[in-house]
């Protein structure tokens, strides 16, 4: 059987690689993320060419994204928000449109039409809270009024970002904008996150014990996973992407009562598939697209606006709070890391990102995440110290 | 992106079909594969036509079955053997004998060549415990010699049927049966099996703490994934069957001492891909091909010879317990299961089944498992009764 021997030697490769980057990246003390796609990058066809990218591969990526998406919603909970009070939506607000507004112009300015610009620009709109929390934990400045502050903006900011995203998405199907056509996406848009949002979390508090009713005894998890799939089929088939529907089923699965099995099931089944999707999206990086300065100077560029406008933008949500803790805020926003990625790959799938834009989006996310734990590591020092 | 609706589509009506199904069969006092396969059946090619197996589901169902028989291998430890005696090998391997010269018997006469005949007779040699033990537990038995002996018996009923299953694959490649052949090959399995579970357990049993050495604190099963896919791979590369090696994985890793998180934490990953693997083999099976009565008179006897050989070898085996202890373990012998539902599709993918033997051996492989727990019940409950 000379196609499965195949198949399980793509399979064992990707998920070896992302093994020993993931690995690699943590003992230096970075994100595990980053080196599982600097694996990719290296078994992929730009370095060592040990693994091609085959629908199958693709396939396990793509579900590997939809769970990571589930998860982050599995993470927002609507009455987190509720408590956190008005500050949080100031800075989640105003960290999304300052770099979506900036990174659209530079877009804009770089030569693409207005719908591609407005897709580069919502790629980095996304806060990775992941990386800032474990780095608040290690810290143990989890219950100062920043942490609690970022924690909170990072859950507006993935609500906006899968906004934001929605409407892009719908756009690049169409002949150009018209204010009509732009107001319909809107509408459909805000509509079907709204719904799932509010109607979806309303269901799954008040009718969660059904989730128990079928005699499996992991039924809560089979079926919040249907649900999961169920949304991303419903996201995608209405044109917006797949990971939104996968996001609000996360967002509704956080009412339920079982929440927190969820959450304890989920991890094995994601530290098995979210692997693949990592290894393809690093795989799919042309290396060479990046190797001329034209491309590093853009990259320069894309990543320098990506940490000024989220300082900005987070920044001035945050001033009633002082100068200082602005800037701890600002700071603690900076990282794109997952979503960034999944927009990235999102584009490419869709034909709107070249592979130079693709590249470049990447590395931005990952440069994000990786300069920003030693920026707040080294604000907070400096704060506690003398 | 139409194509990723696509997919998407497929998984959620494969995904929900399965937990439909299995909920339905469970209610019915059915084992819930029973009403995966159903669900494959009813929604595949056969009856409404709403998924066709596409590439990246077959991948989906072979990492599946990958997982399924490496759970197998993590019930099968290797000490639980040495403590159980003679009694449970003796039924174990005249249980795997009998069906096996019979099947092949049977096919040989039916007009298949001796690869063949070797391949359809080693579908039904396995026995599935999984069926049985619940019966067991249900009625509170589980401590009982008969019980014991079953379960012990399942287990070196599972080591030879991965054995010969070995020996049958590795034979399909040629051009018929050498006597050198045969022995090379036999020497290759036997050798394969040896290593892994004599060394293989051995260097767990060592070294299992390695497992706990990197920083991702899921790494005994992600370490132990990747040495399922390895050994799958190396399986596979040597023309034996890839689950033989994910078997001998979950052999080896039954020594960790984190085995009990490592079970734990397989439910939830199984819960997500096992569904997978048993829809896409009830999609494949044309029901059209069990609709004539040549068919359904062949499904009959291989049925009955199914029944009777087991009862036949493992009641033979455990003849020294007395008639009706022996009758108690043969009959829980009886369920052929997921072992034989492996091999049926393997069969089909290597060219080596029909539609129509597939057809009939998937079959009897659910009504052995079917008609096992009543039978069961009903010899215990007449014990029990004055």
């Amino acid at each position: 059987m000379p196609h499965t021997a195949e198949i399980l030697l793509t399979l064992f490769a990707v998920f070896v690689a992302a093994q020993v980057g993931a690995e690699i990246a943590q003992r230096l003390r970075l994100p595990g993320v980053v080196g599982e796609i600097a694996a990719g990058c290296v078994i992929g066809p730009s370095l060592l060419g040990w693994v091609q990218i085959s629908e199958p591969l693709e396939v396990l990526g793509e579900i590997g994204a939809v769970l990571l998406l589930f998860s982050v919603g599995l993470e927002t909970k609507l009455d987190d928000l509720k408590k956190v009070g008005r500050l949080p939506i100031a800075v989640g607000v105003a960290g999304v449109a300052v770099p979506f507004v900036l990174g659209a112009a530079w877009a804009k300015a770089s030569g693409f039409d207005t719908p591609k610009a407005l897709f580069v620009a919502s790629a980095s709109v996304a806060t990775s809270a992941g990386i800032t929390a474990r780095v608040l934990q290690d810290m143990g400045v989890l219950s100062r009024l920043e942490s609690r502050v970022i924690l909170g903006a990072a859950v507006i900011d993935d609500i906006l970002a899968m906004l934001l995203l929605g409407v892009v998405t719908a756009l690049q199907g169409g002949e150009g904008i018209n204010v009509t056509g732009l107001i319909l996406v809107l509408l459909q848009a805000v509509g079907f996150v709204a719904l799932i949002a509010v109607v979806g979390t309303r269901l799954m508090r008040r009718f969660s014990r059904l989730l128990d009713a079928p005699i499996n005894p992991l039924s809560p998890l089979t079926l919040s996973l249907a649900v999961c799939l169920g949304l991303a089929l419903a996201a995608s088939s209405l044109g917006l992407a797949a990971i939104i529907g996968a996001f609000l089923a996360g967002m509704a699965a956080a009412e339920a009562d079982q929440r927190h099995t969820l959450e304890r099931q989920l991890q094995p089944v994601m530290a098995f598939l979210v692997p693949f999707f990592f290894v393809v999206t690093g795989a799919n990086v042309r290396l060479s697209e990046l190797s001329n300065l034209t491309a590093l100077g853009m990259l320069l560029v894309v990543t320098s606006l990506a940490v000024i406008s989220k300082l900005l933008g987070s920044g001035l949500g945050a001033w009633s709070l002082g100068k200082r803790s602005a800037l701890v805020i600002g700071t603690g926003m900076v990282p794109r890391g997952e979503v960034g990625i999944i927009v990235a790959s999102l584009g490419k799938q869709a034909g709107v990102f070249s592979d130079t834009i693709y590249a470049i989006i990447i590395a931005m996310s990952l440069l994000t995440s990786v300069m920003a734990s030693p920026a707040l590591k080294a604000l907070l020092k400096s704060e506690t110290a003398p």
